[in-house]
Formats: structure tokens, C-alpha cells, sequence
């Protein structure tokens, strides 16, 4: 666990590097939108997703300086949506990894915009990445597009089940595409910058599919479990809100046990793989032990 | 003139067909999210930007099967920035071409997402454009997208801007960013699909530019001198947002004799271009002469 720390932290310190590049402190335009796409890429995420693009990537033999604009994109468009979901008329959230989100910083119509620029910077990013090949960036932009329209979907789809009393294949829908759809992409990066065969990409797309659902469970229980303190957002929101989670539908010890099976399923996929993928499982392994 | 219309009426025709195929009526997701971004690609627009890219295309020798994706995707870049600038938090407009605003008639979350997804449909539409070489696609992406971004900026100093005098310097760099640079790109992209050599993909950007000016101008123009049936928008809202435009610094006259000087320069570049152009140049006598 220790090793997937230092892991996390060097990949964090690798994207913040580029993400300082694409959008630095001081440049041309309205400082304000600058100030808010920044506040809300700097704001301490975890960098999950960018990590499964290194950790994916070195491990079918991709360099670094290969991954690491490809990795800063992938941030981007989880930021983009995170600033988008936690407006008023969506998820109206005031608080976001333990700070103001971006619309109560900077306003709304702002925060719209900055979302909107860290979209459109995310797919400029990649297709003027130097260093990989025309068919490259356009394999990685056709399934990161894909990913983010999907993400839209999710999202409609969970503001229109509020309320709603939904079963576990609806919320399971609502889930692969919110937040699945870029897990599994960010994984699939990984390969494709590597020169990976398409079976592997599908492999690890599949795997991360599975992180996805280890993320949500894990997320949904926290939700219930943890305190806001812990968790830098507002714990229970989920509840108050009267959002579909595993535990309202399955309770919580059923929810535990789901989380179990879905761990064993993910890890089981690596054996297929004919690299060495101990990275990838202790990856899953920390998903479902993670506290906050 | 006819010959225009008749033109711009074919290029609709092209451009809806295409669009019909990429956003259909009936497809898996939410239904609401896909009305929505019907309703506003479908909304009545002139496709005055696709024009752009079939006129500059065809007139470097492309064929229209070539031209139809990216004229598509720049209408929906296009749309998506109309309904975002049109939401509550921005320019709070619940009328855009003679009906109500996306907001107005999905919601406001609604429409946001519509917009998200219509911005990234954009991009997914080009690279999987298997018309076009791998290095095209690239081309026009990394134009693309560098234009949405500049849209962003532009939006943010507009909203900026409101109640402050501006000078025409100020004013400028707002519709430049704004307009002008979709309007550039959108003729560029037609004559990168094309394979034009770069120097000329140089002068039809900077034609075009000069036509997002016209455009602009004549808008400002019309905001003072026409009514809200005409304009299918409401009349007189520029003044009473104390938005900077034209006539207000200039008052109507100079307006219009900046209108002259912007024609005669934007037709004279047309002249360092050895094909014929005399479609490009009805395109910008058209621009000055409308009335809505």
C-alpha cells in the first residue's frame, strides 16, 4: 500500500506539472477564468483517473513523457464535470474536496465557462500531443469523446432519478456511464499510448470498468458511513437528496458483500493479461480498503 | 443573391441531413437531453458557418462528402455555445431565433448538459470522420478546438464587460474571440479538408475573420434599427444590457462607414488567391445587405 502512495503521489506530481503547463498562472485572457479552471484542477483531487493511465501505460512499457498529456487530459474532463455537476440547477454543492466549489467562488456563469474551457482544452491537448502519432491521438480522442458524452448521459439520467425509487441494474446504468465511462477510458489510454493489442485494451477497459464499481460502492457506503470532515464534501448528501445508492436499495452489509464479489471479478480479468499486473491489482485492492 | 440562397438552402439541406444522422430522434439515453439538443441544432439556424466550410471547400476543389462532418460539427459547436451564452446565469435570454431558449423550454440543468454533450459530440463526430486522413482529423480538431476556447474567453470578457465603457479596441477583441474565431475557423476548416497549402488556408482564415466582423457589425446595427419580429430575438437588448457595441461608441453613421471599410478590405484578400472566388466574395456583399 505504501508503494501505491508513493505511485499516487509521483503521478500527481507528474500531471500537476503539466497541467501547469497547459494552463498556467499568467497568460492571456480574463484572469477569473483562468483563476477558476485553476482553482478547481489544483484543488487536491486524488488523481485516480490519471493514475490509471500511468499505471496501465508503464505497465504495458509506455514512457512517461509519453502518458503524461493524455493523464493531464483525462484530469481535465473529470474537473470539467465535477464544476458542471456541482452547480445549482445539478447537484447545487457547496463544498468540493474540502473547499468551495468553483461556482460559489468565482459565480456561476464563470464556473459554467471554466468547465466548458477545460473540456475543449482537454481534446486540444491531446490532438497537439507531439509526441504520439496522428492515429494515436485520434484513437485516444474518439474514446475520450465517447467517454464524456457518456458521462453527460449519466448525469441527466441521475438528476431525473431524484426522487425516484430505482433497482440495481438502473442505478448500475447511471454509475457505468457517470463516472464508469472515464475510469475505463483512462485505463484503456494507458494501453493505447503503449501500442497495446486491441484485446488488452478491451482487457483493461473491462478491468477498469470494475475499479469503477469498486469506486461508486465504496463511495455510496462513505457516503453513509463517513463524516463530512473526512470525506471534504458534504457526507449524507446522498441520502438527503433521496439519490439511488447501494445501500438504500441493497442495505449496508449486502452492499459490503457486493463490493467483495466485484473486487474478486476485477482482479480476476488481469490473469488474462501476459504482463506483469501487480501494480493494476493492488490498484483495485486500495479501491475497496480506502476510508475517504 | 438567388444564387446564395440557393446555396445557403443547400447547405442546410446537407448540414440537417448529417446532423440527423449524429443526433437522431430516437436513440439510447435520456430522451429529454436528446430534444433538447434538437431542438436547438434544429432551431431554425441560417448555417452560415457551414456555408463558410462548404464555400471555401468547394471552392478549393473538395468534394461535399468531404465537407459535410465538419460543417456539421461546427454547427453544433456553434449551438452549444448559443444555448450556454442564452442561460440565466449569462445573458438571460429566453428567446433565440423566434422561439424559446433551450433553458426556457428543457430547464436549466437540462440544457447545460445539452450543451456539454453538443460541444463533445463535436469533436467525436471529426475523429471518427473516416472520410478524412488521420492527420486532417488532427488538423481540424486542434483548429476546432482552439476556436471553442477562444469563444469561452470571448463569452467571459463579454459578461465582463457589461455596464463598463468600452473603447473599439476592447470591443474588437471581444467579437474576435467570440464570433470571429469560429467564423475563421469554419473557413479555414473547409480548406484544410481541401489540402489547401497553408498560405491560402492563411488568407481565407483572415477573409473570414474579417466576414465575423461584418457580421458582428451588421448585428449591432440591426439590435438599434430593427424590430424583434424581424430578428427573431428581442430587439433593443444590447442597448438595455448596456453592452458595448458599435453604434454606441460610434454612433449609427460611422458605423455604417466602418461597415464600407470592412467590406473593401475583406473582399481585397480574396485577390491574392489564384481560384475562382466569386462565391466568397457574394458571401460578404450578403453580409453587409441583410436586414435580419
Amino acid at each position: 500500500m505504501n508503494d501505491l502512495k508513493a505511485f499516487f503521489a509521483e503521478v500527481s506530481a507528474l500531471v500537476n506539472a503539466e497541467l501547469e503547463w497547459l494552463i498556467p498562472a499568467e497568460g492571456p485572457g480574463p484572469r477569473s477564468l483562468r483563476d477558476a479552471m485553476r482553482w478547481s484542477l489544483f484543488g487536491g483531487g486524488k488523481h485516480f483517473r490519471p493514475g490509471l493511465v500511468f499505471a496501465v501505460g508503464r505497465t504495458f512499457g509506455a514512457l512517461d513523457e509519453k502518458l503524461v498529456r493524455t493523464a493531464a487530459a483525462v484530469e481535465m474532463i473529470h474537473t470539467y464535470s465535477l464544476i458542471h455537476d456541482d452547480l445549482p440547477s445539478m447537484d447545487d454543492d457547496d463544498l468540493r474536496r474540502g473547499r468551495e466549489t468553483c461556482h460559489k467562488k468565482f459565480g456561476e456563469a464563470t464556473a459554467i465557462l471554466a468547465g466548458d474551457a477545460l473540456q475543449v482544452i482537454a481534446f486540444q491537448a491531446i490532438a497537439e500531443d507531439e509526441k504520439l502519432s496522428h492515429g494515436t491521438r485520434i484513437d485516444l480522442i474518439r474514446g475520450l469523446s465517447r467517454a464524456a458524452a457518456r458521462m453527460v448521459v449519466g448525469q441527466q439520467h441521475d438528476l431525473e432519478a431524484e426522487g425516484k425509487e430505482l433497482n440495481l441494474e438502473e442505478i448500475e446504468t447511471i454509475h457505468v456511464n457517470k463516472t464508469g465511462a472515464l475510469i475505463a477510458f483512462s485505463a484503456a489510454a494507458g494501453a493505447i499510448v503503449a501500442g497495446a493489442e486491441a484485446k488488452d485494451v478491451a482487457v483493461v477497459s473491462k478491468y477498469a470498468e470494475g475499479l469503477g464499481l469498486l469506486f461508486q460502492i465504496t463511495d455510496d457506503l462513505l457516503d453513509v458511513t463517513a463524516t463530512s470532515e473526512e470525506l471534504g464534501k458534504t457526507a449524507g448528501k446522498d441520502l438527503a437528496a433521496e439519490k439511488a445508492t447501494y445501500p438504500k436499495v441493497l442495505g449496508v452489509d449486502a452492499t459490503r458483500t457486493k463490493l467483495s464479489e466485484v473486487l474478486e471479478v476485477t482482479a480476476s480479468l488481469l490473469d488474462r493479461l501476459s504482463v506483469e499486473t501487480s501494480l493494476l491489482r493492488s490498484i483495485a485492492d486500495f479501491l475497496v480498503s480506502r476510508r475517504f
